[in-house]
């Protein structure tokens, strides 16, 4: 098994997405191709087209699939800390460097390719926004949550305006920024919340 | 002043921002190119690129300009209701076909082109975020908002769960969904909100 030129299973899957990731911070997104990826990899085109239908799916799967733990909530009773400590891992992994460039090429890359788009919100959106329910429902249960807040909108109203500043302002996402963020969803724009005297 | 092959001025300008749509909208944005806006517009080249640095910035000039009014806000009082009757227009104008498609696609190239990212910010986003601050900090003097909630924010948190709708999940932005995200952001997510029995 040593020295295999080309590697099987799990072992050749990573390896292929490592590639993509090392080649894709070399060259950018717009440069990067399933062939390139391929031969820096030593693998046929064909295994790698035959599991990713193109370069985002494969670039996708490359950034999370290395990376998942960080994507995941502590549960350490206090909600607001175990939401800044996800928010700011999420932060570190898909808005600064080396994995920020692509991902924010890929989501490019989404406005043009229905593909890219199913692929960006089954593998991170979707998965994403369950677990933000689940953690959330979990706090409301010990009523550290608003009860009239509604949780189908928690990914919105959580990661929007990071999105937003990714996006559009494209200002450096910061952990600074996640605080201010939290501190004024928690608030809320509501004059109700002058009620506790914060 | 009749017929004028080559029209002049504000008249000239208003003839190639409008072309830039039409043909934007028959052939779309990747395919949408200065010279086959001169072409249609009946415009010399160089009338269009001394006035516009890219495609990009030319259709985002042609979005906004024939539809500024849309993303004023009204002042009636009620901050709640004028918040909801700018962000429906706006929805309406920016989400909406025929524009919707034109207007992702202008995102998706700020991704790739650091002058469309400028030329957003700067023609849309400033000044939204601008008038938005004024708007909301009308209702804070009046007590109808946190006195606790970061103004700066309010931009992001704002329009961020449209942003990620309209970029992310690629999910129908409707008004429902505005004013669901309006009920949220007023609501916020902490507990406090109990107080007032919502």
């Amino acid at each position: 098994m040593t020295k295999a030129p080309h590697r099987r299973g799990a072992d050749r899957t990573e390896a292929i997405m490592r590639t993509t990731l090392e080649l894709g911070q070399e060259i950018g997104y717009a440069r990067l191709s399933m062939e390139g990826v391929a031969a820096r990899a030593g693998a046929g085109k064909q295994t790698i087209y035959r599991r990713w239908s193109s370069k985002g799916a494969l670039l996708l799967d490359s950034l999370l699939s290395l990376h998942e733990p960080a994507l995941d909530y502590p549960d350490t009773g206090d909600v607001v800390a175990d939401l800044r400590t996800q928010i700011h891992a999420a932060v570190d992994l898909l808005a600064g460097p080396p994995f920020g460039p692509l991902f924010t090429a890929l989501i490019g890359e989404a406005q043009y390719d229905p593909r890219v788009a199913a692929a960006l919100n089954e593998r991170l959106i979707a998965p994403q926004a369950a677990k933000t329910v689940e953690r959330l429902q979990a706090a409301r249960d010990r009523g550290q949550l608003s009860e009239a807040f509604d949780l189908d909108l928690a990914m919105a109203i959580l990661s929007g305006p990071l999105y937003f500043q990714l996006l559009i302002t494209q200002e450096p996402l910061t952990h600074a920024y996640v605080d201010r963020v939290l501190d004024a969803l928690f608030t809320g724009l509501g004059p109700i919340s002058r009620a506790a005297g914060r």
